[in-house]
């Protein structure tokens, strides 16, 4: 069902409120680790079967550990712990002999070889322990994915939600977290860890940024410097953002600090699950990148699903494709809404209902017809949308 | 701020997708577990203490088990494996002599204490191992927490999302869970665990009810009573659906099931945990209890959290107070939002913004009048709010 | 091979030093928890399949938790964990269908049945974790036990050590802790925990026993009663004393208390692991109950192995009732030896070696042709051993 | 008291039993970590701070993992789980500051360095967890150790037993296990892994080796190249032997091998750990690196235990120098035996028994003074013998 919607657009209300959670926030750690999970898992599949097997690995925690940071140096004294949890098809009934899935080594190189990648001062080593929990799935899902012949089956009963474009104090959000983990800004700045969260608030016709940002205290020597570094950093936001908006912008760097009573947010490693944050998978952006609680969200965790029937994750993606291309393909549409819902044990394809709203002044006939034959394609195109998931071509958190 | 919303109201639109996950579902385990933690160890803080420290279980993962149902019996193969996660305020220095909290016993005491009494078919000796990991918070928060002498300081920036009252296809997902659950149902049909989800879809004007509810094996001895059962459910669910709405209900109750193929919903506890399914906190139902995807939604998952000073959650239940009363006492206000911005290490009552929209034909000045006291009220009650959390009176999950 | 010992027997060598570790040491809980676990699924097996499977629970590790006791009173801050590990037979494959064996809730149950009934003051809800895990057996093994049509076959290349009979020393040590550990004792004397250890060491002819004993804290009000505790209990072990030896005996209670300092050992629990002591199976006592340093001992831990083929079990019960019996059924053969060492992959009564060793003034023809038929007799009882160690006929530990 | 020993030695009588757990065995692993772990954590607090502070980390549980290992290849389904158990100072307090040890990254940091180095085909990042579960020692004990002034409290009352030399069975197995595991057998023929289990039966003038050694599957092609590697090793053992003792020797490699069947002693890592073998602490070799069940030997693990005043340790290896010197400077001694037991809370140079016991013809007189000294002696050097466990100067297990 494609309809005009009725009110204002986002961008055009009087207040908005977003969120970023960056990639060294405990909850996308978690979002990560099962994502790559899934995904190392399901090239194993692919490459030794020629397809991906059942597997629901969208349960993690990471459990903080215990540091000590100051100026010039600190020490991690107790390990964080991130445990990754799930189910997954362990054996492989070949007719006669049976495989077994090396679950565990799977999972725990894939980890650690994408954990120190992205983490410069994280010492897999010793700052981390890295455990799993995974059990061979549930018989009836089971049997739901590999009964399919052709078009994959819907393995619940669930609902993807998405919306386009971002509006100025998304992007805003959005490419302030982007910028401080740039390899650029990480050259000029290394002291800026990875852990980045970024709340953009939009009120009276400004936008007021709060910035958390763990610091590396052993690149920082004492109060001058970390001042510094914060003068830098916030002043590099700024100059971004007067390439987004032309509202007033204001940034907010670090806001719990307290230099006169030496409360600094200082870590070891760059990130503050080294003491005590602890985070999960799905607590933190949607697909698309952002937390937007004024506007529809979906609450399904798209890291750590299956890309071939878990419709808590390909139907987010699709609604999110099809929201993107019909606000980009088609003027006179401004904003668009897809809410996509499946039915469990239907193929994925043919999904219970489709509806779309749209603000813009395109007419609704034609917004109507070219809208019908968009969700037709995407709709054919998610039996090999996996593909793309396996690229990581679309941002899940 | 305060405005009239424009568009139209959830009721009025020609789609409606609502979820609520059951008290026994993996994930509202979870959120339970996380917040009867933290209640028992408020409860112990105040008691011996006077006042609650600081301390955050936001965190639990639920890993699922294994199990064998069948008609007439079954057993569970691995038990569940429950572990609350967080951190709390261990020591407490009394000057000169430390006092330690014994955190590990009151969590373990309170969580098999609620399992107990919640999961009839669950023995919590050997169906479940329940561990923890709980650390002492970091320096910076608690310094936030304990350094208030009068009103408590926001403990993170932080938003608090709500909107009221229920549509009909709301109250139809929360009844029917509320009634499968309900105490009479469970003496007419005790073969109806307490694992429920439902999934309610509205749609060119009927209601579509997706049930999955796991049932009790050993109470049912073959597929004719598991037919009547359903049959059953589905009957009683209709009547309560007659009382809601004129809309046609159809109810679905575990469409999974597939009686040719000796597929059904069994489980040995009512408990899909019991079989795989995994869970955590905030992945479920938000403040008030249901998942609405297509309305506004806060991501913070109130169970767990301090309810003196995490405004993640102090602040939901503030916002959900404010549109239930307003929608309640001023007539021509058919439907209300409400956000709520904190600022970190600001008083809890002194929030970065507010806002208020609705819909009905009340003139603005008048609820924007009402509105502007009844925030102010709320916010006074804000460091009393505690009080009414521990005596569990709000809906969290 | 039968041969008479030279020199002279421990009884009479100027020095003997000897330990027993008791029921509420951290090792022995230990011990005690794989054997019940084996025995609880020994149980199992046999009423479900009418014989035992392959398994093997020899691995348990007890970690301390944390208390604060004080006198009258006193917490456990942070529960023990207590986590077996092994591999059993959990599939049992009937030719078309497959059992699954309930490993978790055996094991589960059965260890908090027995801390219930043994431990008066240890509330197995919060002051214990109990965790397991649990594998299926290395193939070669399972073979090696599954084939056995007749005989079982030995599992491996492993060796067995008895002695009898024990001496003055040995009874008294064994003696003191089943005295603090009786009924009567506990119902004269609650204060005296389970955790009880001795040491005796016997030189120049008298005997020095050293006891280290949990005291229960809730139970004591302060040093006075502490000290009578104290008293009283040195006093019974002297009056059983006399009963045993007419050497000079001497008991050193609590050596580790500083009344001065207020040190004094007291526990919450009666048990030391509730404030840091860690356990592990095969740390403590010998088959019999005693360890002997100055004795030939095994090294394997009889505890949790399967009765059926684990020589490293069967063996050490073997040898033990050979000494036993022809100390007490020869006369003139007043301590004897004896070492069994198994053939892995051959039937369990084929051992690779039996050696007996005697003191006495017995000839050693008699004494030949007298063990011959004994060691015949308890090999051709090896197969039916399993019987009397599930009803716990042994002191394994 | 030193005394001639009655009777007649190990070696001349008619039946000999000894074991040698190779250093990939499960259990030695276990001893290796434990007492890894104890080493870096000493060297940290000697480097910062002068001295040792007590620690205890004597437990640990290594959880096999499961693995199939074929001809030519073979993988690791999932990893083995290393858990180190224990106490240890983590806070030091510096009158006014408290400095807070990094025992996590210390204790996990050792434990993957060594395991990198010693085995060749384990892959640290995919075939082993590696956690740990240290607490803060008991507070008595911390006072014992902390409160010494000048020579250390003996921290238990404990005993240390050792004999010298090794008859030539011991020898054998000893040699044989290092042979097994030389550099330059490692270069001729790496197919052998690294867990190599040796049992020695001297019966009736000639000597059985029983040698379990995994071998490494994927350079292994078929069955024909593992029968010439068991061929090769079993002549090199037998050449070596050789050179040790005339009698006869008889090598049984691999003994549960069958190749009819198609069972060899296959395994991916060369650890049998990775399939299901479980190990602990304490489980394995004595000090000194034999199992001797026929001799006296010590119960108490030295691995993991601190060096400063852990008597379970320290009296081990001081009973060890002790028989080593008298039985290779004293001539007419031809083997010795020493028991040494400790005063809980009392220096641990003044021992409550010291019991030395000799075979051979020198004078009672003679060897007595001479044992005298050379008990004095080594009980003066108790204080810093630290120093040479440091340098890991002694055979521990």
């Amino acid at each position: 069902m494609i309809s005009r919607a009725h009110g204002i657009s986002v961008s055009s209300r009087p207040i908005e409120m977003v969120e970023r959670k960056g990639k060294g926030h405990p909850d996308t750690i978690c979002d990560r680790a099962a994502e790559e999970a899934s995904i190392s898992l399901s090239k194993y599949y692919l490459d030794k079967y020629g397809r991906i097997f059942h597997h629901n690995l969208d349960k993690c925690v990471l459990i903080g550990g215990q540091a000590r940071a100051r100026f010039g140096g600190g020490e991690v004294l107790e390990p964080m712990y991130l445990m990754i949890v799930g189910r997954a098809t362990t054996k492989v009934d070949k007719g006669g002999s049976t495989d077994v899935v090396p679950i565990g080594s799977i999972i725990l190189s894939a980890t650690k070889s994408w954990l120190r990648k992205e983490f410069r001062f994280l010492d897999v080593d010793s700052h981390v322990v890295v455990d799993y929990r995974v059990k061979p799935g549930s018989v009836d899902l089971v049997h739901v994915f590999d009964s399919s012949s052709g078009v994959p089956l819907a393995n619940d009963t669930s609902l993807g939600v998405a919306f386009a474009p971002y509006t100025e104090t998304e992007r805003l959000v959005m490419e302030t977290e982007r910028l401080l983990n740039s390899p650029d800004f990480k050259a000029r700045r290394p002291e800026v860890g990875e852990d980045v969260k970024v709340m953009g608030l939009r009120e009276n016709g400004s936008i007021h940024l709060t910035v958390a940002a763990a610091m590396v205290s052993k690149l920082i020597n004492d109060r001058d410097q970390y001042a510094s570094v914060v003068k830098d950093a916030t002043e590099e936001i700024l100059r971004m953002a007067d390439r987004i908006t032309h509202d007033d912008v204001e940034v907010n760097f670090n806001a719990a600090d307290d230099y006169k009573r030496d409360r600094y947010y200082l870590t070891v490693t760059g990130l503050s699950a080294e003491n005590g944050d602890d985070g999960q998978v799905g607590r933190g952006n949607r697909v698309g990148g952002l937390i937007t609680p004024m506007r529809p969200m979906s609450l399904e965790a798209a890291a750590g699903k299956n890309p071939i029937n878990h419709v808590g994750k390909i139907y987010n993606i699709a609604a999110q494709e099809i929201v993107n291309r019909l606000t980009s393909e088609v003027s006179g549409v401004d904003e668009a809404y897809c809410y996509m819902l499946s039915k469990i044990g239907h193929p994925i394809d043919e999904p219970q209902a489709v509806q779309v709203e749209y603000y813009g002044d395109a007419s609704e006939d034609r917004v109507r017809s070219y809208t019908t034959s968009l969700i037709e394609e995407e709709l054919s195109r998610l039996p090999r949308i996996w593909e793309d998931i396996l690229q990581r071509k679309y941002e899940l958190f």
